[in-house]
């Protein structure tokens, strides 16, 4: 299997040999000194993988030529992890690992203890684009992530389009993983901030129909309890792809 | 419930008015703005918490007074996170997230392909062991795990002595979760380093008895992989502490 991976999003449009952008480039040459010749993975994040060879190796405008293409199949439960916003690189961290995990969709949520100020969503929505990109690019997730606008939580609880919705929770009635039905079409997974949600917004989320379900019994930090939800979404839900045709 | 936590680890020898180390009272006072009147748990880490009150606020000598003590019950497999060392602060966090969900050992293993160099490891114990408290202060968790000294992967794997021992791994046989059986008095599980192990540790580790288990398809950071892990085993093997008596 060959050791690079490179994203590029047309990847279907382009022809046999295509160019990589300036980015991909500089980190296919500069940062992962690979070579003319080397075999590297394209993935245009939309499930389309080609096995590729480096025609030339450049800085700015690596070109590479198509070998195989395959597409992967997407099978299982489309989990969509609605996180409160958490400051600090802890969101950035989240967003890379719940891609590394699988996750179909990721929803930032505004709720009323986060300690992040409102006007810095939108540079920060970029930066979580380009963590998946590079999550996707280590973890050899051929699907990035559709990532959401941030919405405050009342917004997101009462557009709710799922299958099931589970939230993480400390508090009130806890419905045991393995007696969670499997094979939800979709699933959202609701994690709070740091400062919890607050009793009104449990509320909320309580009425709104959202399972709740046990992490442990300890406090744990959102990024911890989102890697652990999304773990055990995977394995109870059953999430899983195929490899492409060879 | 008292908001602050507070560790002691002489909690079971000290009278009904006991006084904090230096470290902890300028936690508790200067940094949690704790004031005399308020609440606090102090732990001992082994099981033992007392819900107290602040006689005197002191940034050095803070005083507490006994008021309820009990002893939390530890139930379930005791859980050891075999962890190939991993670079900079990601063992840091590996600690925390780990003392976060329980786990009962921690340790780390020196592998062939471990970016840390051995002779900084002895300051690293120190700090993982604070990474413990200070986890067990936000976290809730009673027990501070034990850290072992680390060692190399051959050495662990001759000396192998739990019930089950678990291998998070994308090559080779994988057993799934549900089939493993529930309820072992200790289980091993090992993670590897940044750069995973090598072929050669590869065979050691499956001829040690070590038993395959999948967290999906894609090639996971060792901390996301890590937290993954411990909570699926957390839940597949049945972890659990009791409260203490009221």
């Amino acid at each position: 299997m060959p050791r690079f991976r490179s994203y590029c999003p047309s990847l279907a449009v382009e022809g046999e040999i295509f160019q990589l952008d300036a980015f991909e480039s500089r980190h296919l040459v500069a940062t992962n000194r690979a070579r003319a010749g080397d075999e590297v993975i394209a993935f245009d994040g939309k499930g389309l993988e080609c096995t590729c060879r480096i025609v030339e190796a450049d800085r700015r405008n690596s070109r590479l030529r198509k070998l195989t293409c395959g597409k992967l199949v997407r099978m299982g439960t489309k989990i969509t992890l609605a996180q409160a916003v958490t400051k600090g690189k802890t969101m950035d961290s989240i967003v890379r690992r719940a891609t590394e995990l699988g996750v179909f969709r990721i929803q930032p949520l505004i709720s009323q203890r986060i300690q992040v100020r409102l006007n810095n969503l939108p540079r920060k929505s970029d930066k979580w684009k380009q963590q998946c990109i590079e999550a996707c690019k280590q973890s050899g997730n051929g699907w990035i992530p559709q990532l959401s606008a941030p919405v405050p939580l009342q917004h997101f609880l009462v557009s709710l389009d799922f299958d099931l919705t589970l939230l993480a929770s400390l508090r009130g009635r806890i419905t045991p993983w393995q007696n969670l039905d499997p094979g939800p079409a979709t699933c959202a997974l609701i994690i709070g901030p740091e400062g919890d949600f607050s009793t009104e917004e449990y509320k909320l989320l309580r009425n709104s129909g959202a399972v709740g379900v046990s992490l442990g019994r300890h406090v744990l930090r959102s990024e911890t309890a989102a890697v652990s939800a999304l773990a055990l979404a995977n394995q109870f839900l059953g999430y899983q792809t195929k490899s492409p045709p060879a």
